[in-house]
């Protein structure tokens, strides 16, 4: 009879040790992103079966820089040296089944927790070293307010190589955000099969799936001018979405709680 | 027609952004082994079904630091920023189906990519720092050479907290180490499932699976006396097996290859 | 003729790449602050020569965490991977020529230029990892607001070992902070000679000095129950002065700039 | 009267918390260093008064990556987690008074001890992530080991950003290193003056110094192939010394002892 305890490795006695626990995750984030224009191929080339690239959008896209708080059901909110994360990822505007959907192909976190909860839910994290300018309230050259004028600075850099750097300088309130964020998150969620007899068949876990966020808020929305670079590295493909365009830059506060996840499609199964 | 490549997340077009690639994977270390004795009981918790405490150990259990060098197919071994690492677990000592076999409950590496094939043998890799006293070839107080009376110290911390800490003096050569590391390593490999309508269902990936090595070289060994500490830290459960009693220490070289994993069990099955 | 530029190490031709360079240097950060009491033994066994323990301060001490965004004449503001940093110290309450002051002993930081710049003024900063619980303004469980009830963690630790964890709930505003923070801060700015036929004369720089803090700002002070431990760690002095009684915790936002530096006694001159 | 001990910041009353102690200080490495000829004014532009680019050299300078082991008086070799680290810095052949010597204008260490001591000499180091491909003793792919084709890879990283990246395929054995080392190494040791009034006279420490290295050992040196980049980062002013030609690669051990300077010119004082 098995009691160990866990919603990822290492399952234990008790629950204690586990990278996650099993939901509700909870999550509030101070957000900067910067929306731009990629090669349309180089997106179609990354996209899981299914998932085709949005003839609408032209290759638009979305570099997000992230400073997350996280708790869950065991005070986790006061331990901030295990909780506390940073993340980068980029989304792609794509099509699923004539939906309009964002794909997120890479994502770097500064977390193994996150890794975990990630990896359950599609997202394909590796380990970065993630940066934002802060808005802090005490006022001075130092304070970054959230004002018309105030510039931000963003960097995702993984094993030492800077892979992405960014800046924004606000210019004005965006009243309605929906305008902007409106379409869901879908990820390829993928665990391999190392025995060699079976390394021929699908990978156990080979799914599309949808991020489902509970009581999303997105609150504090600015929206200015952004630069953004995304240098060529070696043992890395992210340049190949380097931007040939760049948009409008937003920052911004988001809030939201993870308790579900939508498969879309099991590409393990016949037909995937 | 999925054309992306990858042995894990992230696949993608060229195989270069996934932090691993299909075996083979080729491994050479410095390691530091503490031999212990800890609460047989608490071995007994955390052992997965159809694993039992064996008998005749009494609680011997081996605390392992390793100074990693790995490469692959893609001159992994010129980009040690990336791909060396280091790592430290315990191995307790136990029985399936009557077979003496070391079971590793816990480990902590420094490195995405080592999590990432861990994960995929069933190694519950979380992320830590960790550190061993080298032996350098220029000789002086900082050397630690490979010779009776050197020290040897060894840590490992997970976000701020240490976890153990171990010290070892050399004291003699040992001619036959196969006399000390003769189990074969068993661990349980898990990916869950987040899907609310699912989660009550087995997880998409648990099985008992065996460490396999080829090419198997373990060079070099010492032995000494030995001190282990494993304190008790908010957040882990390690300390639950703390050395009651702590037996001898080892320096050693090991190197191997790995190209395929041994499923002994699929606990997702009926009866599992 | 010396044109090298740079107001710390590397002096370089163009300026950009020494750890700081010529003030005015702007500061803002949140701050977790804990009230405590230590052993007033421990506090005079610390202090430097002329520099007294408080008697009416019965051994008050002040254990800070903070959260800092810096930038000076080059845009650093917009460079978070560089000059974003977090910090922890420790004040003690005592007297300087009868003038109520407190003294900082000890102090961690994440940043090789707050290094820089700290020790310039006189703070003995060493490398540390500190974390602060934020308050994010997209709302829910992992926001941490400004309000009563809200719970905070910070933790400071130094090469894998936790040297203080701390924990705050808010209960009330604090209308006049100067109430609590009213003492100037003096430290000891020290660098050594090492070269042998010197090294029993005094020190090259061995001063008493007072931190200057031009438009300093104070905001959003709040106050509540408080939680400190300062564990003994192997290598460190810190827990010397742990708690003995903790009092209240505050949770403020901090801003100032610093363009000087009073020194208040050269220690080695004569009579030092 | 001041019973404080420490040789360098935070001076305790029990000097276990100091960066460092008093030497003498111990030290054993592993070498990876690269030959290479930079741009003559860029050398001429970094180097102190008194130090002149040598004509001979041509441009002639060093990169080496460094796995140093530290030992003192307190036992450091059995804590690596606080003394074992790693550096890399370029040396530039350079003349002072006629003598041949190497100038060292930029370091990167990832320790703070390692920092402290560094200072103390005129080492200007700044914080950064270090690594190189070690020669381990366990055969096998992912060895390195000590021979003719052996690959080996180095690289430095400062806030996330590569600063260089070099590798090495060894040839042969080098069977007297002395014709390869065999300058002395001068820096600039240098603390400034951050009080406003005193901001304008010289600094209370600048003065050129010079390495002094008790029983120096170069063992097992090899020689061959190197390759060596350099990339232009903001922020950093080190690509001005980037390679026009790279010479030939080295991997050698090196040990030390420290115990004292060499001043040899006081620049604060007068004609300095």
């Amino acid at each position: 009879m098995d009691t160990l305890k866990g919603f990822s490795v290492p399952l234990t006695p008790l629950g204690r040790s586990p990278l996650a626990m099993p939901p509700p995750w909870h999550y509030s984030s101070d957000c900067l992103v910067i929306e731009y224009w990629a090669d349309a191929s180089a997106i179609a080339a990354v996209l899981p079966p299914g998932v085709t690239a949005d003839g609408n959008s032209a290759g638009r896209a979305f570099f997000w820089f992230l400073d997350w708080q996280f708790t869950a059901s065991n005070d986790e909110i006061t331990d901030p040296a295990r909780y506390q994360y940073r993340e980068a990822f980029v989304l792609l505007e794509a099509l699923f089944e004539g939906q309009a959907v964002n794909y997120c192909p890479y994502i770097f976190v500064d977390n193994d927790a996150a890794i975990a909860r990630g990896w359950s839910q599609g997202f394909p994290k590796k380990y970065g070293s993630i940066y934002q300018t802060r808005s802090l309230s005490a006022p001075g050259p130092a304070a970054a307010p959230l004002a018309s004028g105030s510039r931000f600075g963003a960097s995702v850099s993984a094993h030492g190589e800077r892979l992405a750097t960014a800046r924004v300088q606000l210019r004005a309130n965006v009243e309605n955000p929906a305008t902007v964020f409106n379409r869901p998150t879908v990820m390829r969620r993928y665990f391999p099969q190392l025995a060699a007899p079976l390394r021929q068949r699908p990978a156990p876990v080979d799914e599309l799936t949808m991020s489902l966020t509970d009581n999303l808020a997105i609150v504090d929305v600015w929206a200015g001018s952004a630069e953004l670079s995304i240098p060529e590295v070696r043992g890395e493909e992210l340049h190949a979405l380097a931007p040939l365009r760049v948009g409008q830059g937003y920052r911004l506060g988001m809030a939201y709680s993870v308790t579900d996840l939508r498969v879309l499609r099991n590409y393990s199964k016949a037909g995937g």
